[in-house]
């Protein structure tokens, strides 16, 4: 199923608007938080519903395995499973995959089992069936993501296996009896930081015809500059009508460049990891609520973010929970930075809205780079 | 401040009643759930608001080690710390340092820490003072906490030294500026599994006069009827219109033997501790979440108890958390293993009311036994 994008506003080719799927809708700019396993880290559906959350990722590679897709689809997909009243979109399992060191011929990749240890082989058509099965709102088509930087040749190589297996995947999501109808699924752009190869890969994309687009394979170690110079080639080829995803940033700098250069989706561990770690996302930048000047700092979380779920709390306490592994620590702070995340894209998509994404950019640079 | 005891009604030995201390008060039998650091694993203080927790325990030797009692003292107190409403207990740090071998004179117990293994020394005076800075409603005295079984004569000892630091942590308390009038101090009657010991550690306890009083150092490894026999001596002797509160217990089958035995408050990190291991409290039963049969089970975690907490989900998607180890999961299932304890109580106590105790007593003696 078509996903269409309802533009609102447009600010520069900053883009406000709504995205319809066959199950439902959210508003754009929107940031996905990722639940692993079939649930955010430390964090309930309740929890997600509370934080206002419209759509969460989760993760084709793990679930594969654990449950097993099987299980998830006997449960009706991966929303009722974990009781989620959102919308839901599975990644293909690439990028986990490839971050195994897999074997990879024509037909698909060859991986062990974070579990187990056993072989399992992910094709673009076993790619698809799997998440037909886990039954996300959206499904991505499996692709070739190399880490960066690398060759030329390599990434002339992985563009031209994504276009194949992109090929294979939106058959098969086509031919599948039920998937197409209440999912939309979405081919992924690679191309490195190549110009020409983004544009190419792009374009090879856009020909096969997806629900939706997305650049993957950037915000793997390459410069920020390449990485949207990357961004820009592809979002002027891809219909205005239509979604584009940038997989993998949640960095609010990282968030207002790609928004400004017409991006719409947008995943990420990070606010979630960092949480787990002590780092809070605040108004004023990021603390890490560790440092020992907060041991004795009876202010809330963060009194510049006044509706945090986290300010029911002290600093010092909070300290202490992280100081001691007290999981309430690490789960009050993932409130916390989702929260103060989703309110910072729903700003930016107000500023969008009125016109003022610009000085809202400027801001977040300011105090975030 | 000393605690009284308002009885409801009395069902043969077994009571329901209030305890009113001098910053609120709650109704018994009361389950208090353990929040060692001040947080009850996975929960938040606006959790256990939502549970109807009446009082929290906290531990002093966690406490007085991270973050210090100095910073807790400075924040209001260990509730205002944790941002909790209700009432609060510390237990006097003696169980944990017995834990730990720890070197014994009669000034006191040196032990070291878990944290950075510094040396330490806990005393009667320290106690009560460390426990005053913490600012619990309700603090523990000092005692000495033999292992069971143990020689007669190490008992005997036991009970000597915990008269002569009683005696002590009483002077301290009382002579504290500001402590005994917003807090609670309770003794703690020793001596094993010997009733004419048990009996003596009661009457040195009650002949220095404390607000509550407690049974200490059972449920340390002891036979069910030797336990039960040694309630029965001291409850025996503690004067009516004061509260018994039994240290370290909290499965369903011992509530109802020391309730019938006239004891009106209990502690315990079992259900916590289940629950963080996959154990589930169940209307009937005890149940393994990760038992294989329980894969693809769509039922609510507990049909028998429609109002859990835990009934949002399916057991097997909290399986698959707890399989996968998502923190999620230990959270939902130490909600649910709380709400249950707490209906469990409160059904007890309505049975109490009721002059039906012993139907109950049975019931649960039928399911848990």
């Amino acid at each position: 199923m078509r996903a269409d994008f309802d533009l609102e506003n447009i600010d520069g080719e900053a883009r406000a608007g709504t995205v319809r799927l066959a199950n439902g809708s959210f508003n754009t700019p929107c940031f996905m938080p990722v639940g692993t396993r079939g649930s955010v880290r430390h964090l309930s559906s309740l929890d997600l519903k509370d934080l206002g959350a419209q759509v969460v990722l989760a993760n084709t590679y793990h679930l594969m395995l654990r449950p097993g897709a099987e299980i998830v689809k006997n449960a009706g997909g991966i929303a009722s499973f974990a009781n989620w009243t959102g919308l839901t979109l599975t990644d293909s399992g690439g990028y986990q995959i490839f971050s195994l060191d897999p074997k990879i011929d024509e037909e698909g990749a060859t991986f062990r089992s974070v579990y187990d240890g056993s072989f399992h082989k992910l094709t673009p058509e076993t790619s698809a069936d799997i998440q037909a099965d886990i039954g996300a709102d959206i499904q991505m088509v499996l692709d070739i993501c190399p880490a960066l930087p690398a060759p030329e040749e390599t990434i002339r190589e992985s563009v031209e296996m994504t276009a194949v297996w992109a090929d294979r995947g939106r058959k098969t999501f086509i031919g599948h009896p039920d998937a197409s109808s209440r999912q939309s699924q979405f081919g992924i752009v690679q191309g490195g930081t190549n110009s020409a190869l983004r544009a190419e890969s792009a374009k090879r994309t856009l020909e096969i015809g997806f629900d939706g687009y997305a650049i993957g394979g950037l915000s793997v170690g390459e410069g920020r500059n390449e990485m949207l110079d990357s961004v820009s080639v592809v979002t002027d080829l891809i219909p205005e009508d239509q979604p584009r995803y940038f997989m993998g940033l949640g960095d609010p700098v990282g968030l207002v460049n790609v928004v400004e250069r017409g991006i719409d989706m947008f995943d990420c561990v990070l606010p979630t990891r960092l949480a787990r770690h002590g780092t809070v996302l605040t108004s004023g930048g990021r603390i890490n609520i560790g440092n020992a000047r907060f041991a004795k700092d009876d202010d809330p979380l963060d009194p510049g973010f006044p509706q945090s779920p986290g300010n029911h709390w002290s600093r010092a306490y909070l300290r202490h929970l992280m100081a001691t592994d007290e999981p309430a620590g690490a789960r009050i702070l993932t409130l916390h930075n989702l929260a103060w995340l989703f309110n910072f894209v729903e700003r930016m998509r107000t500023s969008i809205n009125e016109n003022e994404f610009d000085e809202f950019r400027k801001e977040t640079l300011d105090i975030w780079s």
